[in-house]
């Protein structure tokens, strides 16, 4: 009844610069993470647009954020191949009500530690281990459809603390084979805008190739497209006169 | 500054039906939980009584309340020993303000619930296992002094999803050898009263005895004693007639 | 997409004892508060039944629950006419996953305090004064479609202090013009089920006639509706054995 | 018994330009509003130090931080007087634990907008109005013997909705003569720091010499104060390598 008959229009960034173990990458997603993820949701019904770091304005010009409305957004050690005008322009657009997916090591994008407060610091370990993303929400949006954990076989571990606000949703959490946990699906409410953190996501590991996860984030663009129009970025305004000769009004009786 | 230079009255309630493996628990815990548990506190400073549900009113009464400031409560299979009576006592001593501390099965106890609004199920596995109980807010009172993790050896295992309300803020989150998570250490608060929720404490393993433990205990004591006097259950109450005349004499001019 | 096309089932509740002013009650609300609600309701394209105090099983029996996938609820003084069946009944419901809105007085009734786990004691006073309901959260679904606030002319006035568990999403603020406050619109989670609480509603205010407020209910029955089947409340139960396997297999290593 | 013996240090910043109404400002507050906050605090015991924008290093040097458990904040038209080095420094030594209060118009501040990840943007109304700040959280330690509401005369107004993430804990909200709310007491965590906004605070209301304010200022510096050192800010760091051997060593047998 509410919802907009149209599917959410996402766009997929992902940065492109040489990943440090590339061949390994190539072999497992060939064109990148972005076309990857592009592919598995163009196939469950959104229209979808690929963005990358090497691109002018990365991608993400003004006129594509406003065809958008919901931003996947995958990136590692280049992280500084986006511009602060980028940043900028994404952020504002997202406090407007455009929806946000930071996947995995986006955890060190500034886009992402902007909308946050915190550094996001946490500790990891690459060593190929075992990971299970555990629903603990069952009846959340983001986990419908799925079993009670998601089984990854060989992915890089992130450990806490995690140094980030605590989420307004807490949907999974992680075990990992070596004796670590990880807040791994975390909302957070950010102006109008929806900010989802997705944990799993090694660019050697197939984990975007996992129909499960491909259901994560099928469920996750629904949860974040904004429910109505994307807005300008709010400022402090004058509030309307009418109330004030209205306590006038009173005060001189 | 502001706080009591009294340290917190403490009531360790502990139920003493025989436990299904009452031998071994005997070896570990000689005059049981809440004797171990009040052993440890009353080392720290605190003062301490213990309680136990075969004695009147299941050592509960409200006089024993009224003298408590933080009440401690270890439960298991034996929960329809305690009365109505005296949950509902103890929970309207919650209600303004009294601390409660439940421990590990203590989430099957009708008076756990009650403050909660849900049912707490999970999933459980008791072949003993290794659990770490992960710190997630290193800055939280209650894991003040605490390393990154406690390592138990051989715990029972609970396992996600939990039905609770989310807690208001989460401190730990436990790792098991076999693969599951858990939210291990919960706060909530219900009226003047701060809720604090330990998931160890198997009756056979001697996690009780573990000094780390033992030092969060003691921490969550200080966070679940109240600030000022434990006030009676709140009801709706008429509001002040001033507001009335002023918004009267308004209205009228 | 993920929505299923069939639209909510609602049940609304309504106590049908006779008000303390029965007369201005039926003058504004000619068959009650629980027929006005409905064929609101209706005439938004839902499928409503109505359920009343006096009837068999307090008109929420299981075959209604079963049929029923958000319930509204309007309760008063009366609120001793619903057995302690129909309320376990209900609970149970909502938390397998059924929506659950209380309105207005509906803090005294016991279905709600169980949900909660608190007193939900407030100061009141009903002189008629102004109320507006401000939307604190505009990108709240419970808020599509709404202005800054809703005036509402007459209404009884509820204050904080409100002693309720802090909410896990609060949409609405409201002002009294005596001078007080109250949290009128707060969201909860109880096992898989949706709770939210709607303040305004007193028996002789138009409140329920106010298309403003009807689309508050709209838009609450929308959010509060399950995503898929309701399911029987949950038990404690066993851990799957493979785990313990896959454990006995790495110690014996 | 885990506090400190010490009390919190104290410094308060204020920026010292030239305020609009700067002979109405100085009427009220000779020497500007630093100082007589300051002056409050040094009567409640508190180790009280000032900062002034005008000053090298906006008087919050990396000596000055080091030395400071608690930064109180008052900024308004000025706040582009503070450096982005000063902004930057203050940021990182909360995130480590340092308590920060932000007053009133410091809802403009970049630093506070750095912790808040948002706007913060809200509307506002200057003809001086009666404000009554509703405690909604009796039992909250920045409550602390506060009556059920503080009354101010003479305040300007800010409305909702306000552009914040969801305050972690919500303690004060406002009501206006002119029919707004806001919600006027928020705390937020941000990595191992808390976070205070307290909304009060007009330059020419005599609102920080009222006895009631000058409690929630003495309770938030004791909320907010760090309860051990405060730490540099994190960085992703590498796990220790003794699980992944764990890891391996099970992976092989």
């Amino acid at each position: 009844m509410a919802d907009a008959a149209l599917p959410p229009r996402v766009t997929v960034f992902c940065e492109d610069a040489k990943q440090p173990q590339q061949d390994a990458y190539e072999r497992v997603y060939p064109g990148g993470i972005g076309r990857a993820i592009g592919e598995a949701l163009t196939a469950q019904g959104f229209v979808v647009r690929n963005a990358y770091s090497s691109q002018p304005d990365n991608g993400l010009s003004a006129a594509v954020l406003e065809e958008t409305d919901v931003l996947i957004y995958w990136s590692h050690k280049a992280w500084r191949d986006v511009s602060e005008a980028t940043i900028q322009r994404s952020y504002e657009r997202i406090l407007g009500g455009m929806g946000f997916i930071a996947l995995h090591s986006t955890l060190v994008a500034p886009l992402f530690l902007r909308l946050l407060g915190t550094t996001a610091a946490m500790r990891w370990r690459n060593i190929g281990e075992k990971e299970r993303v555990w629903v603990i929400d069952r009846s959340h949006p983001i986990a419908a459809g799925l079993p009670p954990y998601i089984e990854l076989q060989d992915e890089e571990m992130y450990s806490e603390d995690f140094d980030i606000p605590a989420p307004d949703e807490l949907v999974f959490i992680s075990w990992f084979e070596g004796g670590e946990v990880f807040r791994s699906g975390c909302c957070w409410r950010r102006g109008r805008g929806k900010v989802f953190y997705f944990r799993p996501g090694h660019e050697t590991a197939p984990t975007y190739h996992d129909p499960l996860v491909q259901r994560v984030l099928y469920n996750a663009v629904l949860w974040a497209a904004p429910q109505s129009s994307v807005l300008p970025v709010r400022r402090n305004e004058r509030a309307p006169t009418a109330p004030e000769a209205e306590v006038a009004g009173r005060c001189s009786a």
